[in-house]
């Protein structure tokens, strides 16, 4: 029989806090019949939100076609059509598709790539649907690292824990940078050289970056400087960008706004190409960049659709073609979430039967939001010992906690699990600066479910701090 | 920008023929405007095989709860309670669900293995929802392989190529084992202990022995002898066993049965304990099993849901934990699977609603498999220089082909697409004893393709051989 000696030491080192020991012990909990408030993960449709009713309409009819022919009353003309385009694409869910992905659906990535960034020419031959970002994530970086080479990966810290998992577990080297809590978690040219030449002291062969905007945990979004500052570091050191947007509808600062990589990256290639009078960059002047994008984030919140995609930009073809092998190894990419792609890049124009409805249903979303992200920031920086930068985007609060010496944010997150029933995932599953210690919550819950996870929380540290400090 | 010799060497060493150069190449002629028939893959919705329409209604049912309240006038009661009741344990199939997939759906797995084997006791928690089978191999093999410790895998030669594919992927060693193709590709005891002496005389460190049954690509259905030999093979050398069971249902040969991997292991450890007189075996006395299954193939051939799953049985909790991580770094399987997994395990029952058409359509998708099998069959064999043993289980012919001696079955496969526009997988790509040539065909194209097919065959092998042989 096999024996936990025998297993993959490059598994058993992973760590994937999101749904690590604390999670696990909170499901325990709610067995014995506790009631748990799970802040661990951001999962819309587990708390009241609603899915969309043009999503629900349109996959109901893709997956019974039968259904088109004679469609429920209350569904309109556009999502009947729309549903009959993609059954009549893809033969129906019921195949197999091409490992990338139906090809219409491609096409329609494509078109909305080009007028979110405003420009030509994007190519559905380079995009790829994967199974949720995660698995986009995951080919990408498997791609990169060779395990004979000590290929290091940046990652940011604080950032999604997935990226500090998959590198593990596929050889490769963690490289991380800090961007600046006490500047709102601005990024800074300095650091990013700092962790660059440190690595490449230790031997590091540092071959790509990875960013996450607008940021998990920390909610900050990205200015175009900071964007331009990533990729040019990335093309002065021959880096490979990936560049994680599932969040690029979660924006909550008036002030700030979302601009993709790949916009940002093709004008700095314009601005090059004039400025060496040429009409083609060279390879070394050119940054590759893969993209990622999902359904389970922004307002659709399709989270068990496990849709998504990765865009590549500067990728040569015979690149590409071993990406393309790898996702031709799990044959393709579920159907229903590839449906889900379809309603992300194609929601209702102005004009047709279903925009109104999904208009009112998407602003009441973003909305909620807003307002969610808007009270737990003024609430937890309200407590003693508890502070948390503004939540400009993404669908957390990245929340720094001041602690008793002995104690981790590990000890903090379990107790405030058993006394309060709040799950939350400590800040060590992010990265965060050395002697800081912060714990990750969802803004998710309903308000009034908001209003008393903070006053909880207030009890608690004032109760552990003292607590721990007369123990000691 | 990124270059190929930058790429990781595993993944471009590694090769997954059944999506591989002779189906890309496929597209392009197809693009081209050249009709081309896709033999290469078992995808029944790619030919005329219709989704059940009791799978249709549940999946729409689910996809929009707001339906189930005033459901469409042709659905029976039976499946909007079953819808309804998937809707109440998952919440929609808007949410992540557990790591592992939902309980409920886990619940009703582990009934019908139960049922199917005759046997009490199946742990719900001992299974795993996957995206398709593929996920589920490529994780249990994942946690099996140290890439550092020369860990090898026997697999069936011929075998379905994802084998091979995964196990270089995941930096393990490949160790072929031969069924007989002489003796309809029965197994025996010395052609498998040769394999494992010989990789160990190399130096491989042999852990883990995966078995296709009914087998894909050869067709063979395995007796109670055969399994009985590997799990006595795997219980001597400490081999774990992976059982890709997914073709479970797909059997043409009414002398032979399906029975599982885990029905022949829990019959021999209960004869262990008694010849023992012990109330537990020891760890030694025991084989880890890892089963898959999936609803891609059987008789649903819902190949676009990427539904499936893995039953571990004496896998240490340790170890599960372990393999729960993995899977929670994608943090669940798509839901419209899980959904599909449902329908797998759940046919409707004898006097309820959907029973009679149910049963009709799936004895209509299995009667056609069993007479295209046969007409296939027959017709190749009357090929002069062609063979092929018969296909008792799956959905395949693995065709031997009498070739020149200058070539190869990637020659001959190549050939016949550009020739004929038939696109089927070579031999070597599922392994195959030296000096021998074959190719892989599905039997799914509707009965008058099958025949033109066999007619273009004829043609084809009789130009091919003369061609070549006069050319030389």
């Amino acid at each position: 029989m096999i024996n936990i000696k025998d297993v993959n030491p490059a598994v058993i080192e992973t760590e994937y806090a999101v749904r690590g020991r604390i999670p696990i012990r909170a499901k325990q909990l709610e067995e014995k019949g506790e009631i748990i408030i799970y802040c661990n993960i951001g999962n819309p449709q587990a708390f009241d939100q609603k899915r969309l009713t043009y999503v629900r309409q349109i996959l109901s009819l893709c997956e019974n076609p039968n259904l088109i022919e004679s469609p429920p009353e209350d569904y309109p003309a556009d999502v009947i059509g729309i549903a009959h385009a993609i059954v009549h694409a893809s033969g129906g869910l019921g195949a197999y598709s091409e490992s990338k992905g139906v090809c219409f659906i491609r096409e329609a990535v494509a078109k909305f790539i080009g007028e979110r960034d405003g420009t030509t020419g994007i190519d559905p031959e380079s995009i790829y649907f994967t199974n949720g970002a995660t698995e986009g994530i995951d080919n990408v970086l498997e791609l990169l690292i060779d395990k004979d080479r000590k290929t290091g990966v940046m990652i940011p810290a604080p950032g999604y824990s997935l990226y500090d998992a998959t590198i593990k577990r596929r050889h490769g080297k963690i490289v991380r940078y800090y961007p600046d809590e006490k500047r709102e978690w601005k990024l800074s040219l300095e650091r990013l050289e700092d962790s660059l030449k440190k690595a490449k002291e230790q031997g590091t062969d540092v071959r790509a970056i990875c960013v996450i905007n607008p940021n998990n945990p920390t909610g900050a979004v990205l200015s175009r400087e900071e964007i331009e500052m990533i990729l040019n570091l990335a093309r002065k050191n021959n880096l490979t960008v990936l560049a994680d947007e599932v969040y690029q509808e979660n924006l909550y600062n008036d002030k700030k706004q979302f601009i993709s990589f790949g916009k940002v990256l093709q004008e700095q290639e314009e601005s090059l190409k004039k400025q060496n009078k040429v009409l083609e960059l060279k390879d070394k002047d050119r940054v590759s960049l893969f993209s990622f994008n999902s359904c389970s984030k922004d307002y659709l919140g399709e989270c068990g659709a496990r849709g998504g995609y990765v865009e590549c930009r500067n990728v040569p073809e015979d690149v590409q073609a071993e990406l393309l092998k790898q996702f031709s190894m799990r044959l393709c990419p579920n159907l229903a979430g590839q449906v889900l792609v379809h309603a992300l890049v194609c929601p209702p124009k102005k004009g047709e039967l279903s925009y109104d409805l999904y208009m009112q249903e998407k602003t009441n979303i973003l909305e909620e939001y807003k307002k969610r992200a808007g009270i737990l920031f003024e609430g937890l920086n309200k407590i003693e010992g508890i502070s948390c930068n503004p939540i400009d985007g993404a669908l957390y609060a990245f929340v720094r906690i001041k602690l008793p010496p002995s104690k981790t944010d590990d000890d903090y997150c379990m107790a405030l699990l058993e006394k309060t029933g709040i799950c939350v995932v400590p800040g060590s599953g992010f990265g965060q600066e050395e002697g800081t210690f912060h714990f990750r919550m969802t803004i998710l819950p309903p308000t009034d479910q908001i209003i008393k996870i903070v006053e909880k929380l207030k009890v608690f540290q004032e109760e552990y701090c003292n607590a721990v400090t007369s123990e000691e």
